[in-house]
């Protein structure tokens, strides 16, 4: 059977001052009334029945993720006792995906980026499901649509078989590079961080390239340890770095679905329609020599005078001002707030 | 005896979002926790006792200005039926006050101006108020501290009694002509829109220059008309144009006590201490990468990432971002709120 496994961790710096430690990104309604969890469940649904969909999130915020998607059986989102990246995280949910169902194929799905054509993605997911069912490791791969350098890429080749083959993960590029990547878009893709196997066949894979890993998720999978300990052995690891760019034979999925990781607030430019000035704004905004700003500000009116190219956020206890080219930066911001030990801002 | 008379009209633009329709600049706190208007009144409170304290303001704020003051009579709080500039209210003020003292000194002081130096200024309007009483028109100039183009200038001369007499009244300059009056210092001074003058000796200037008002002023005053029918037979003009610049014999007394009109947001930075990294905030601001921005937003923190000389200013319901150099363009926000029908901001 197929299962969906989505990743909903995340510290929440990225969407400062909406996101916080106890609000991370998926959990936020930024371009519609939905939160991107929700929506990633909705984009996902028609293809897994509920008692099939799983979730991983931090402790604390299994309550939250429940009431985003009361649909699942509660016992389905599986909360983290500590924040250990994603390879503990897809380990622990093909552990507990195969104690019941040894031939289960996963789908693991980031719970917090935006897809604009959902049927086209939903397509590209079935297919990638059939490969994985097949025995392989799949990755999706966006076509990308610009010279990106906050990605990484994946280097895939054709096979006789009509599929794509991983030839390498490439770090995430400068600009000259990534142009050249951009000139052959058949050869490179965006890494966009999803994945399908079968639970089975992950567990071998985190079992040659994360050995303690994989014992300490043999010993929770046996009953001899808990959640705890499990989380108190595994290292602190990507399922990107650890497994997939040491691992042979993955499979490539080629996307065209207006994908976007919602990497930080400049992002909200790329997936929301903008004024005549080029302004994207969730909220009232009143542009006077004013272009190409992103704004979110709930139930206010944001007056932009005679500015450009510039971030505004508005919370009830927070705004955030920054030029769109520096808000990926707005981790520093979160890190000055830690400093000062403004834990009321975090 | 000696009568303080404070223009309290305001249509509240300058200092959008904080100023109002029904909230203007006056009646703000901005810099401290008192309004401009208390400021002002308790600055020349040591010089005139409450009975012999008027205030001059719009109708709709007459109630909060007498709260602003409690300390002066009611009766003392003069409420215009209409704007008309302050040409208008300083004949109605003056025409009040002889009405109940023929020999009546004012000094009439805007109520919402910035003086560092309140001793300095209260040693200026003694001496101001006892050339009056000796018939002379006088105007406070201020001692230009730069090249400035958003004041209009006196030009004085030294006269042979040791007193400064006004040459003639100059528009903003540009940039090289401020820049040529303030290498003339004892020469150029900027017009304060301070003024004093016997009540008998201004009735008698505006009866030369404006002689329409001071038919109505004096219909006013014989019980012949009422408040209202003054109102609608005044002309809207200030008491610069329509009769300080055409009246001759004008004396100007030197002030030097740290003045500052606060015309905008961008004064701010003039009259509040500046952090280390040269922003000028009257709340809590966190600043990376970010210097000389003027932020007003209290009750919030304002993280400013990689930003300079913006002004950021929060109210409940509306925000303003601009450069300090757009900082007097903020009437433009007013007007296109008003053009959009947005009587709720405004």
């Amino acid at each position: 059977m197929q299962y969906a496994v989505l990743l909903a961790g995340g510290s929440g710096t990225r969407f400062w001052p909406l996101s916080r430690r106890s609000r991370p990104k998926q959990l936020l309604s930024i371009s519609e009334a939905r939160s991107l969890l929700r929506i990633t469940y909705e984009r996902i649904a028609p293809l897994f029945p509920a008692e099939r969909v799983f979730v991983v999130t931090a402790g604390d915020l299994a309550g939250p993720t429940r009431r985003e998607i009361p649909e699942i059986p509660g016992a389905n989102v599986l909360a983290e006792p500590a924040a250990r990246n994603t390879a503990p995280a897809v380990g622990l949910a093909a552990a507990a995906i195969a104690g019941r169902d040894p031939d289960a194929v996963l789908a693991v799905l980031p719970a917090d980026h935006h897809v604009a054509d959902e049927p086209a993605f939903r397509e590209a997911v079935r297919g990638a499901c059939a490969l994985a069912a097949a025995g392989r490791i799949v990755c999706l791969g966006v076509r990308p649509s610009r010279p990106e350098t906050g990605f990484g890429y994946l280097e895939v080749e054709p096979r006789p078989d009509g599929t794509l083959a991983v030839a390498r993960f490439v770090e995430k590029p400068d600009l000259p590079r990534a142009r050249a990547f951009f000139a052959e878009p058949g050869r490179y893709l965006w890494n966009s961080g999803t994945f399908f196997f079968r639970a089975d066949a992950i567990l071998a894979a985190i079992g040659r390239h994360l050995p303690d890993l994989a014992a300490a998720l043999g010993r929770f999978a046996s009953g001899e340890s808990d959640l705890r300990a499990l989380y108190a052995a595994a290292p602190s690891i990507s399922i990107d770095f650890g497994v997939m760019e040491k691992e042979k034979g993955l499979a490539a999925l080629p996307l065209a679905a207006g994908w976007n990781d919602l990497g930080s607030w400049e992002a909200l430019a790329e997936v929301h329609p903008a004024d005549e000035s080029g302004n994207v704004a969730t909220s009232d905004v009143l542009p006077v020599d004013a272009a190409g700003c992103v704004v979110h500000a709930p139930g206010k009116l944001v007056a932009l005078l005679g500015v450009h190219d510039l971030v505004v956020v508005d919370t009830p206890d927070a705004i955030l001002v920054c030029p769109r080219e520096r808000a990926q930066d707005v981790r520093r911001v979160v890190e000055a707030l830690a400093a000062r030990r403004r834990e009321d801002l975090l």
